[in-house]
């Protein structure tokens, strides 16, 4: 058999999550590639009858959740999700994440952490031994963030401000992004804490286990590894 | 001999620590209705051949200050402040001060906190005994802010959206703030950190006791409190 490629890894690992949604309930919608395959798969439910309404987690996914006829919700009036469904950038064997690759982390940690139930969906890729091994990306008031940039390499980061040629990435929020490296020794749980504390950082994205289970998509195969909370991936 | 009032007082701590100005100094100038009289000092120095940069807090310091044609730097490109000259809502026996009546702690915070001296000018109406005594500033991004309320009072507070009738106060980088009320037999200090590490908090306004003085406008008579980090406030 041919094995999948990345794309139907995210996608097959998208229909699965879609398999959870039921009458009646909030979803809050992630951001960014894999998640593009859930809004499709969740358009197709809701044009076969089912009712649901989506608390989306950045304005990209609020336009594409729209055009595809999903009917949606603002975080000012809305319950907290019943659901939310978000990809990750990457996740250790802890079912601890980094997420923020696409700038949304901010809304989707308001999201995922106020939801009744959580679940991530990736391709294998975004399995890590460590979670410094991806990118930690931090969001930052524009004003001072210089300043900042000197704390966190306190911290012991290497800081450098998202941008593309010299305008800086904003934020739904009109806040600039860090993207932060670290050596694989370091906790971030620990530093994570340090850096949310510092004037000027509004937010981390790393997010803690609060997902139920993760959703893989292999080269041949979907796997769903549980969170069991005794902190080991049961894949 | 007539008592001074309490713009009066104001007035004489603001012009006190403006002779604290030497040439060369970038001063971290402050927001409020104190911070005013030390604008109109420090604009009286400049045309009398004083020269330095200041650093506003706010978008309303940087157009008064303008105004009164006081050299400005941004934070963007400035070094830290050399001095930073601001009031408080209310500072306590320890110098640990609440500020963000006027709505501009955040980037009042980002100076201050990055300054190499502090100094916060007074009337003696804002000496209290408990920093529980004034109400606590709290910025937070309008996305999830009510999730955001509902963890506040978790911690044991009464939050209040600041509004004009319907419409959310704004500060300079786009987000609400919250008024706290908290009871006296709460420790400010511990409830803070909890504060700033919920998704949603930019920023607290508690301060730390960070400032080398205090300068009290009293009914009569001037008074520096020198902050010698033994806890008591000696005036």
């Amino acid at each position: 058999m041919v094995p999948f490629t990345k794309e139907e890894q995210k996608k097959a690992a998208a229909v699965m999550a879609a398999g959870e949604l039921r009458d009646g309930m909030v979803i809050g919608l992630g951001t960014g590639t894999t998640v593009y395959y859930l809004i499709q798969e969740i358009a197709r439910l809701v044009s076969e009858g089912l009712v649901i309404h989506a608390l989306p987690t950045s304005e990209k996914t609020r336009l594409l959740a729209s055009q595809f006829r999903i009917p949606l919700l603002s975080a000012d009036t809305a319950p907290a999700a019943d659901l939310a469904i978000d990809g990750v950038d990457g996740v250790d064997s802890s079912f601890w994440s980094v997420k923020g690759g696409g700038g949304a982390l901010f809304r989707e940690k308001m999201i995922a952490s106020n939801a009744r139930r959580v679940i991530w969906i990736l391709d294998e890729s975004k399995l890590c031994c460590r979670l410094s091994d991806v990118l930690l990306p931090v969001e930052v008031v524009p004003f001072g963030f210089r300043y900042v940039m000197k704390e966190v390499r306190a911290l012991g980061f290497q800081p450098r401000l998202r941008a593309n040629g010299n305008i800086p990435f904003l934020t739904d929020n009109g806040n600039y992004i860090l993207d932060l490296s670290g050596d694989p020794s370091m906790d971030y749980r620990e530093k994570t804490a340090q850096l949310k504390s510092l004037t000027g950082v509004v937010e981390t994205g790393l997010f803690p286990d609060f997902c139920e289970k993760i959703i893989v998509g292999g080269p041949d195969v979907v796997r769903v590894a549980e969170n069991n909370k005794r902190g080991h991936l049961m894949i």
